[in-house]
């Protein structure tokens, strides 16, 4: 059997007790180490289960899934992944969905046996920031620009909820184990330290899309919820304008963003309100532009 | 402290690690039962946690959250919400998050702290099916009609997203503990026996709405998955036109239903064919009217 395991948003105790029978169980663990982090390593989790957990980057899990795979229609083995197996969580999400799907897709064809054991998502865990999950439209990641490459696709999707007065939740970029243009020419296998997109970083590039486009859909008055460390016990949630969250200090990863659509009940207003860094700049722009 | 403990979509293993520690060093234990249900009843959760559970209904959890808050500044208690604290599940979801939040908020006011413990919710585990939950656009919730009151607003959400071309998850309601207009006229505590909108209901519903409103919303045509008992192990989901799935027999609680926008990928497509009901109309309707 192929477990492919949640882990939650923190900790080695977020796992399931169902997850952490299974793991047990495994002769062999795999852990999805490229598209999210626990607060806690690789070392921990080995403790926690008594057993080796293998990192599986994203080589790996694309081109060696094999591997994974081998001897598992005989005995258990689990792969391992932060949040949901099918959420997405602070990373580029389309990738994330199709390694972990092609991995499912790939076992099925070798009649490999899958249980997905589920768990929480930075996509319902985001509700913590008194912001009501029905109110969201379709989830954004936004990732790292580089001098030559910007992107800003997401932006299209943004305006879309904006139009239908409706939040955006916006996932910030994660870089593990890439390597510089220049070790890559080079075939040198050497790895840049993570980095992880704080919420500054996703404000500064949003503030310079809307420049660009002068759509108004992320101008510096718009107002949003930076999420830091979701779900862990050093959970902050700060609400203000754009302008106003560039400069918050967040700390540590995981952190990523909620643009407010103006659909905000009164309800999601007052209880943000104990969030905003300034309740009055806050309570204004609600009264000029929002419906609660 | 009050812990919000989320238990995640099938039996009593699905809680955390964590949410099994903060349950068994509580004082007293709630379980809200009107919003969602596990595949297990409060007595094996009891024999589970080796505690007596209290169920907390929405008349309990709205009008006498002092009762559940008491002395929680000096105690520990835990309050047990299936699936996700806050996501919403198979039921009308805006109560939901309104009475958890409330629970919250009134808990802050009395200086008690608070810690939630998240978990899977069928925002996230919907991803089960196939669909990248990035392409998902507003989640609704279709309540059961009654003689007098048949409520359509939703079709308007359904519509913005279907404009846009993403997918639609809608939950589907539940009535726990309702009482009967008579029985409720004459003051008689007498409840009729739970009921989950089935999948079949729900079409039957949305092909009603379509009929009234003709806007292409949700025709016998649309594609759409059902998805039932998600995240247990009779999990059953099913692709088809609206008109083919109204008639599948999806078993038992609980069900939901995601409505497939036109923005589906080519690899969403793929791996949905193998769950549908006749793979050639779905071929021939995904060539038609989908992207893929």
């Amino acid at each position: 059997m192929l477990y492919v395991v949640g882990l939650g948003l923190s900790d080695e105790t977020d796992i399931t007790v169902k997850g952490l029978e299974a793991v047990k169980n495994s002769e062999r663990i795999y852990l999805e180490a490229y598209t999210s982090i626990l607060t806690v390593g690789k070392e921990k989790l080995e403790d926690y289960y008594g057993k080796p957990v293998v990192i599986a980057d994203r080589e790996m899990v694309e081109s060696e899934s094999d591997v994974i795979l081998e001897n598992a229609d005989k005995v258990d083995v689990s792969f391992l992944v932060v949040g949901d197996p099918y959420g997405v969580t602070n990373t580029f999400v389309s990738s994330r969905a199709t390694t972990h799907t092609d991995l499912v897709i790939r076992a099925r064809e070798l009649g490999i046996p899958v249980q997905v054991i589920h768990n929480a998502s930075i996509m319902n865990a985001v509700g913590a920031c008194g912001l009501q999950l029905y109110n969201f439209g379709q989830t954004i990641s936004i990732v790292f620009f580089t001098e030559t490459w910007r992107p800003d696709s997401f932006y299209d999707r943004i305006k879309e909820n904006k139009d239908l007065g409706l939040h955006t939740l916006c996932l910030l970029d994660i870089k593990v184990k890439e390597q510089s243009i220049e070790n890559m020419a080079r075939g040198r296998k050497i790895y840049e330290p993570p980095r992880y997109m704080t919420i500054n970083q996703a404000v500064e590039q949003l503030l310079e899309i809307e420049e660009n486009r002068s759509e108004g859909v992320c101008g510096s008055n718009r107002l949003a919820i930076g999420c830091a460390r979701i779900g862990t016990q050093t959970q902050q949630i700060v609400a203000g304008t754009l302008s106003e969250l560039e400069h918050v200090d967040f700390g540590g990863p995981l952190h990523s963003l909620v643009l407010i659509g103006n659909r905000m009940h009164e309800m999601e207003a007052q209880f943000i309100r104990d969030y905003a860094i300034n309740p009055d700049t806050f309570d204004a722009i609600v009264k000029d532009h929002y419906h609660a």
